[in-house]
């Protein structure tokens, strides 16, 4: 099954596609991020998003959409942006018919690094090494291959528990 | 020309629209609310929302769309999820070519009560005095008129600027 996980923001917006095997296993299909001109007006850049997303979902045809919790920041203007973005990217998957999963900053950065509270630099270096990348992806796509690997796990967790015990 | 007003929520979206005359006058067309299934995932209302949006746009043909600002209230978790369906409302009015004006709760309240800390009541009954409705329409329906009926006001205020003193 292939998961698609997003990072939203209304300037750069990252997207990270997973397939996850019958046993769990996650293969990198691709990662990029999507930017919108700062000089455009912010619903102008959310359109330009939402057309993106489409493009991104019609392309790489995922099952799962997996996305961080919306939550406040120190900064409340950055939050409220990044809602925004976020409901975007929601709608867009909702539109396509997709399940949205979500999960907490700090349940994606303990599933890539072992640690909630990793820098940013941590947890792009430990999705290229887990998805055997050979150059460092952009830390908002780094974020989305992140999320997605959290859903991923979710999942395999799930197919664990439903299995008969052996 | 015709002004779309949208007050954007996750359960209720009000939308309202008015034509506003050469003279700045301006004159009711159509108000109404858009609600959501509250049982469904977010992501399927704000889908949802965004359809009913564009259903909205290419019936009633805007050529302007205002929305109030996004703010922090009191309840932190509300103003995100207000966040979450202004972004789409933003983003479908992006995709529709149409220039989004946004006003402060406060110009809002200040423009049809005279008071920028009317209560929902006042500006409803407010709204329907100021564009002779037989009925009080629901509150976010008002409030979508009221944001309509500011952008109106501020249009007026530009012709008026533009034209040669007399």
């Amino acid at each position: 099954m292939r998961i698609l996980g997003i990072d939203p923001g209304t300037l750069v917006c990252g997207y990270g596609a997973i397939d996850v095997g019958p046993r769990g296993d996650a293969v990198y299909v691709e990662c990029g991020v999507l930017t919108a001109n700062k000089k455009q007006p912010l619903a102008d850049r959310l359109g330009e998003l939402a057309r993106s997303l489409v493009d991104v979902i019609t392309e790489l045809r995922p099952v799962a959409v997996a996305v961080e919790d919306a939550f406040f920041s120190v900064n409340a203007r950055s939050a409220l942006a990044l809602a925004h973005a976020r409901g975007v990217a929601l709608a867009v998957a909702g539109l396509a018919g997709l399940p949205v999963h979500s999960y907490t900053p700090a349940a994606v950065k303990s599933t890539v690094t072992g640690r909630g509270r990793a820098s940013k630099e941590q947890v792009a270096h430990m999705v290229s090494m887990l998805m055997g990348l050979r150059s460092m992806p952009r830390s908002d796509a780094a974020d989305a291959l992140a999320v997605a690997l959290t859903h991923a796990r979710w999942v395999a967790r799930q197919r664990a528990l439903e299995e008969p015990a052996r």
